[in-house]
């Protein structure tokens, strides 16, 4: 997992002064947009929720707006990493897919609330649109894997791609929606169980 | 399909002045709910768009929120509906699963701005909550329903019940994200469409 701080952390003296970084403030921002929306969430609550001064955030970002890009973008970086590693590049068009699949659950779970956000987008904004413009070439990368697949006579034939990508990324993205980091379904076997039902089913073979 | 209209409309001699009936104040008012969101929804907004006065929205509700209790229940009446029709209490789980899962894209199609209010409930009031509380008993119907198809051996058993259910509906419940009617994919191949891919599986079989 990377993180987005960096360039404007560093100097020990700091530390005094500056008790949170920008990962903790864009985690208590990202949580909090979730909860109340974007628009409902004002600096001062992000600061009230930090336990500091909206100077203090103001430290890291120019505006709100700044914490929206850096959280989308935290989770479009990790999407399109899966894409570039070699599991995704190399082998039968059916493994990549796999891989790809496997990889955006992993994603998804370790990066649970920025997915999140992701997904709920509008497209409200410049920072917004932008957003969904990198979701969807990540969902065309997806979407030309299937055609792949399809063409090596892995994939079923009588359903048309466009329909078996969204479908298939359906049932990843809702995951969202119900699961809980820590319980008794560890990632793995979430991951697990996700590629056993996208691709045989839950009819007994 | 139902509609909530009846009780307040039926005089002849109402048609002038009331030329918008419950049902169309109901459209429009759930358009707006998912455009805007429904706190973001002012009761002047919707008469604007009806192109009528407040007071002519209020001849059939009392409240906004009464808007949001109306359109609720007309996408979980329908569900309820499906798991109430011959398909789905008699004959074998598995056949009865795929009735339900035909019977709720239907209903997700047919109504599918409803639904898409219902599916992006948070529970932020009492009518929320009460909403969210009968989606949560229909989808517990769902479960007890691949618990019997497990268990007389129609689906997978490597599988949690619980996640089996999840992914199912998480899949379904993606197509008011992306459906479109009207467009190519016709309502009855997209319920072909979920019914292969949800039970056999994107893999050539």
């Amino acid at each position: 997992m990377t993180s987005a701080t960096g360039e404007r952390r560093g100097g020990n003296g700091r530390a005094g002064r500056d008790p949170y970084d920008l990962a903790a403030v864009l985690d208590i921002a990202t949580a909090a947009f979730n909860e109340f929306g974007y628009e409902a969430t004002s600096m001062g609550v992000l600061a009230e929720r930090l336990g500091t001064s909206k100077s203090a955030i103001y430290y890291h970002v120019t505006s709100k707006e700044d914490l929206l890009r850096l959280a989308l973008d935290r989770a479009l970086g990790e999407l399109e990493r899966v894409l570039e590693q070699e599991g995704a590049t190399t082998g039968k068009a059916d493994a990549r897919l796999r891989f790809v699949v496997r990889g955006a659950v992993r994603v998804l779970v370790d990066d649970l609330p920025y997915v999140t956000l992701l997904l709920r987008l509008r497209g409200n904004s410049a920072v917004e649109r932008e957003a969904l413009e990198r979701r969807r070439e990540f969902d065309h990368a997806v979407a030309r894997l299937v055609d792949e697949a399809r063409d090596e006579g892995s994939l079923r034939a009588d359903i048309d791609a466009r329909t078996t990508t969204r479908l298939l990324f359906g049932m990843i993205n809702s995951i969202v929606e119900w699961y809980r980091p820590g319980g008794p379904l560890t990632p793995d076997q979430l991951a697990d169980d996700v590629i056993s039902v996208a691709f045989d089913g839950v009819a007994r073979a």
